[in-house]
């Protein structure tokens, strides 16, 4: 037996006027996807009987399996299951199992029931209500002709609580799934999502082995997939291959972050660590910081915006500051010296630029950055240019700065 | 005339298995929206020829209007020229003034032109190219029976592009719209999402003035929608109702941020700010940062986690912190002094909490957090207890100082 054909139809028209982003289509075939269904074609309609209703018609005869999403709601816009009885030519009918779900539900979060709220519980005739452990509106499965329909509410927490425990067990228990999809994620800095892309062996990655991309700035992603039966020898392959042609700028696996490795090195070394943030404004702290446990290796951050505070705290010459000005290598070099003395780190690094968009000049022009290292055995300090936005220029100069700790940490510095 | 009806159909295989989230329907959904232009339903099918041509068939029976995008690439998955070509009944040909836009666009930016970019020059006969000014790939436009279909590249940069210089104007051209939706939003700090649904005086706003959710941790979003002629005045006086129900909570409209705000009104009531940081570890400061011209107001920040930093910058006296705790009323207090007094400013805030998952105690829960506002005239000091994961709590932490900001400069304080 091949695995059903499956439709997703989404319902809203919050979902047609731009006002809200689809995030459940994806959910669904994530999830799907790793037990080995496959999504065949999605659609989303505006909150209209009519609509849902043709919609309903036309993927009954295409797939075999449709779960819809939305509309399912106590205020004006319950129109779902309006639609699914003119569809199944069942009356609506209160349901009683759905009621005592409802009022189950009401009793359990101390609410009082509206009577709005019990015409969640008016369902076709012949619906098998789905229990709402999130909130009120119960979802239902109904079977048509040769159609499994699940209807599922739209809020995306009730609608995953419900999918996970009542579509993809009964799912799972009716209909033979394919090979479920094998996935691993490679994060990258220092390239370009082109560039990237132009440097993968597609040639000879293993057939069966998928290979897509993803930007998280400034980081690109590289995504592979496999559902054969032996996708984990083929995807250790795909792998070396990519460490063989991209490794150097691979920075971590799956959902590792820059910012966690270095909090995780630092821990294991045992290693303090202290900055001086000026273009960057304390998102370098701040990345670190995000982090559980960062009290272990983090002594302390300066976001030393005005001279006066690089002066006091870092003990930059004023003189200094003056001939060079703030944004230059000298400066660069005192401050990762002076944060570094002020707090007795192992490490200290330091940030100075022009995040733009003004403050640019011929010599420095915006995104001009200076970052430093110090450590006991080195200091190193280095010019760079990054493009973009401000915003892209502060991510960018943060995570160089990680990418700085990460290396010498690794001991390849 | 009314305004015609309007499918989008996405293609990508990345779209169905949740690899990526579609973007490129709310991008044109909103485009047309601002318009007077509605979509009427959007699709998603897999990157394959038949489902692609199956879903061109069926949308054509039921729109005036289809927009594609995705599937124009110069890699395996180019399948939507034959897909078309097919539906239409038209053989697929080298489309010369495609072929020049390719070749023009590869000058222009300096790239060689490899052989299968010229694939992109294949399209129906018919087709009229539509010029890509980001990337390789021209879009067309194909008339066929009593449809007009846009196809357009993928990738959102080039989608957008090309939607708003080629796709809109046409419609524009020849269709009659509607009347344009005006939208408005307000940006709520202090109430959760069903509170605030729960306060909005549904009785009593205007007809045809619609209202919808969205979540900006930790804003609520109310956005505001009317099509009627007369919306402004309608706009107008729901505005009123909301400000009078909820007016304490708006802390901003459209795209207004708090640390924006906040860093408006220091530089328009030329005031300075520091800044000492334990638990949000520099996220106060970024987020001021984020935005141009921050070095006017800020003065410095310090990211204190270490005790040893708190004595050496803030000079708390390491008694208080031995007999209090880094997380007290008291240590917030010398925090606050202490780096008003370093920095020389006008303003100054601190902020020292358990910001979780670990260093929780019966007394200080994790979420537990201190917050010190320190001016001329006025020195606070408040207790909060946040819920939600260690982002949550530092992110909901420097949103409440930037509210504690913004009071008191507005005069409110």
């Amino acid at each position: 037996m091949t695995p059903p054909s499956i439709a997703i139809l989404t319902t809203g028209n919050e979902l047609l006027n731009g006002d809200r982003t689809d995030t459940n289509t994806g959910t669904i075939a994530r999830r799907l996807n790793e037990c080995g269904f496959q999504v065949d074609m999605s659609v989303s309609v505006a909150d209209s009987p009519d609509r849902i209703e043709a919609a309903l018609r036309q993927l009954a005869q295409q797939v075999r399996i449709i779960i819809t999403t939305g509309g399912l709601g106590s205020t004006g816009d319950d129109l779902t299951a309006r639609a699914a009885a003119r569809f199944s030519g069942q009356p609506l009918a209160v349901n009683e199992e759905a009621l005592t779900m409802i009022r189950q539900f009401a009793t359990r979060s101390g609410r009082t029931l509206e009577s709005l709220t019990e015409r969640q519980a008016l369902l076709p005739q012949k619906a098998v209500p789905l229990p709402n452990s999130v909130g009120t509106a119960p979802g239902f499965w109904l079977q048509h002709q040769q159609c499994d329909l699940f209807f599922l509410p739209g809020v995306p927490a009730e609608m995953t609580a419900m999918f996970d425990t009542a579509v993809l067990p009964t799912l799972q228990r009716t209909f033979t799934a394919g090979a479920a999809v094998q996935r691993r994620k490679y994060r990258l800095f220092g390239l370009s999502e082109p560039k990237v892309e132009s440097l993968i062996p597609y040639q000879k990655l293993p057939e069966g082995v998928d290979v897509a991309f993803a930007l998280d700035y400034p980081q690109v992603i590289i995504k592979l997939a496999c559902s054969k039966a032996d996708a984990d020898i083929l995807l250790n392959s795909a792998e070396k291959l990519l460490y063989a042609a991209l490794g150097e700028f691979i920075v971590g696996q799956n959902d590792d972050t820059m910012a966690g490795q270095v909090g995780h090195l630092l821990t294991r070394q045992k290693k303090t660590l202290s900055l001086a943030e000026s273009c960057t404004g304390g998102l370098i702290a701040q990345l670190l910081t995000r982090q559980a446990g960062a009290s272990t290796f983090l002594e302390r951050g300066a976001v030393t915006y005005a001279d006066s505070a690089k002066i006091d705290w870092l003990k930059i010459d004023p003189d200094l500051l003056h001939r060079h000005g703030a944004v230059s290598e000298q400066c660069a070099r005192e401050m990762v010296r002076g944060i570094r003395r002020a707090a007795d780190t192992d490490l200290a690094v330091a940030v100075t630029g022009i995040a733009g968009p003004d403050g640019g000049t011929t010599d420095k022009p915006v995104g001009t950055v200076y970052l430093a290292l110090a450590t006991d055995d080195i200091e190193q300090v280095q010019r760079y240019r990054f493009s973009g936005s401000r915003e892209q220029v502060q991510i960018m100069t943060a995570h160089m700065a990680l990418e700085w700790l990460r290396r010498y940490l690794l001991g390849s510095c």
